[in-house]
């Protein structure tokens, strides 16, 4: 049986761009299940897009090929690549993407019963000539070159049949981190407003001591952290670990972006107790 | 082959809650096909989620598994529940919730040629311990405790495996209907308003005398029913049976809920004529 | 193995509409995968789904069901049909819809590998009695009359089980196209604005000198065609070949439909140069 394949793109959801990716790894890769992860990334903004990366990657099953595309480079000489991943509970994944720094994500999966982080094995070039012809145009790599190139791992073809090596360090380079650590604490970033308002920072928790740390965030300060919604009032704010790791705030049963009038890339300050 | 799974959510399409989902079932429940009922539900809006089940559950393939997640009770000490349920056609599916009431959705199918209602014949509670380990953090448990609890019926394995069982009336619990019926006829409201700004119902067509009958909503008194869109010229109202079996107000090609200010809850009454 | 089925439809995702096709999918075809095409079409705007029509067609799977419901005539007597189609690669496909007109997008595909056009070789007319009992209401076609009319043809039924044979010229009637050619050019429009506020024209590139052409589009000259995104400055206007194989006008990095007030509709012309 072919592998699972996953989606995740800023393509959104008022055009068929994942349609015609959808027909061409049903087209390329018969019988592979399609998942979509998101299509709603901001566009063509990377950060957002290695956190939800993030996101998924732990729960991955073995041998599951990922596709991702935010790819504000569509159109120029920037390459794409394949990335074969093991995760350290020995499950391996491959990863398609653009080489813009986008796959960097997936080695930033946060502490997990599936352990931190991923490792990159190898990375492979996707050549154009290698694949089925492409449609018109050359704007869209994701139908025309990211899903048949995804196709051919996912039914098991072997990836030196994609394009020639590349140097796993040069592909998987990463964005120095906005996250700074000083003798004070963690000076971290809302990386993520949640459909229900609620902020994802990116200071990790498994870094905060158990006895106990406090958030200061948009002039409030709250100690954390909470075991959950439970712990407080409906409307009552509270700081706790969120579902990436990470530590995150919300208010109960409301919207603290709104709320507060908290945007992305706010400064959240996390103190030990 | 592993069962078909539904999901329905509030979880929205701006995050990659549905896409975990989505990789711990296909990690759990290899090869079993993945299929979204809905995700941008209102906000915890129980009632909301419940009309939704009620759409869908008549249609379900035997040996379904549906998972539900709306819970504004996550991260407190709410449990999570299977459901094993019998549609009076002989079907027999699988449902995963939160304990919180929100299947009994599932046995307010309104009539058709698959029966109303279904039946809940056996209930378990959900453990933790029993399911595979968990991700960071106490507030997603539609990826740590529902999606890895329905992989499994969808493998097949026997529910005793999760947790020990449920009294079953408990289980399903409803909620007090909004829906009253008094010698002048039916008062409902509007339960729902779908994209083309149609007005859907809580009172069952079934119900109603084949004769006709009279409805008022927002001041207009509409004759019904109408046999469909047909019956009337583009612009004008119409009074008719909808897709769940309840009565629904429509403007021909037009926009009701918008044009008549008609918001979520609004009145309508349903005389016999 | 059930083919695989694709879905497109004006029917959004604030409701289950999709969820039930899916379960009737589920139900009368178990294992065929399903896969989203688009399903937040402008509300009956066949104009636009044919348009997104031709941007799948030419990479679906040999063997493919697709289901397409936009469909202002629903609860009238317009009829359903099922057509047959050949493509110029060899691959056949069936479709799904109501007879409206709806379907000729798909031998509206643009030049491809893949060849263009598509031709329908036969059609057949959809009659609910041979189809498993309806949901109630005459309003959810797609529920009730598309989904289980293609589960038939998913699963390998002969199509002379769903109704009686149709002329396949009728069958296909396509609208009047807006575009219009004279001694000067080319004189498009605006056939659709995607994610990133590209304007997708309906001028097709095949057609147009490989010497290159200038093109007009809200008061502004734009010569073309650029080969991609890469070819100008970030903030700057190119005309170029889109992925339906139609002339587009972007700004690189940028949204021109917003910065320049540009509307569904709008006049694109194009001169060769």
């Amino acid at each position: 049986m072919a592998s699972p394949i996953f989606l995740l793109s800023d393509f959104g959801l008022r055009d068929a761009f994942v349609g015609a990716m959808r027909a061409v790894l049903a087209r390329d890769a018969p019988g592979a299940p399609v998942h979509d992860v998101l299509h709603t990334l901001p566009p063509q903004d990377l950060d957002a897009a290695r956190l939800q990366l993030a996101a998924v990657v732990p729960y991955l099953p073995d041998g599951a090929v990922l596709v991702a595309v935010v790819d504000p480079g569509v159109g120029t000489d920037r390459g794409g690549l394949a990335l074969r991943v093991a995760r350290a509970d020995g499950a391996r994944l491959w990863a398609v993407a653009p080489d813009n720094g986008l796959l960097s994500g997936l080695l930033e999966t946060q502490r997990s019963p599936y352990g931190t982080p991923a490792r990159a094995e190898a990375a492979w070039s996707l050549v154009r000539a290698a694949l089925p012809p492409a449609g018109p145009g050359t704007t869209f790599d994701g139908r025309d070159l990211f899903a048949p190139a995804a196709a051919r791992l996912a039914r098991g073809d072997a990836p030196e049949g994609l394009g020639p090596p590349l140097d796993v360090a040069a592909a998987v380079r990463r964005p120095p981190p906005a996250l700074r650590r000083d003798r004070h604490g963690w000076h971290g970033r809302v990386a993520w407003i949640d459909r229900f308002g609620n902020l994802v920072s990116d200071v990790p928790a498994a870094e905060l001591p158990a006895a106990g740390w406090t958030l200061t965030v948009a002039g409030r300060r709250l100690a954390g952290p909470a075991v959950g919604f439970g712990a407080v009032a409906a409307g009552a704010p509270l700081a706790y670990v969120g579902s990436l790791g990470t530590v995150e705030v919300a208010l109960r049963d409301g919207d603290a972006a709104g709320a507060w009038g908290v945007a992305l890339g706010a400064p959240i300050e996390v103190e030990p107790r």
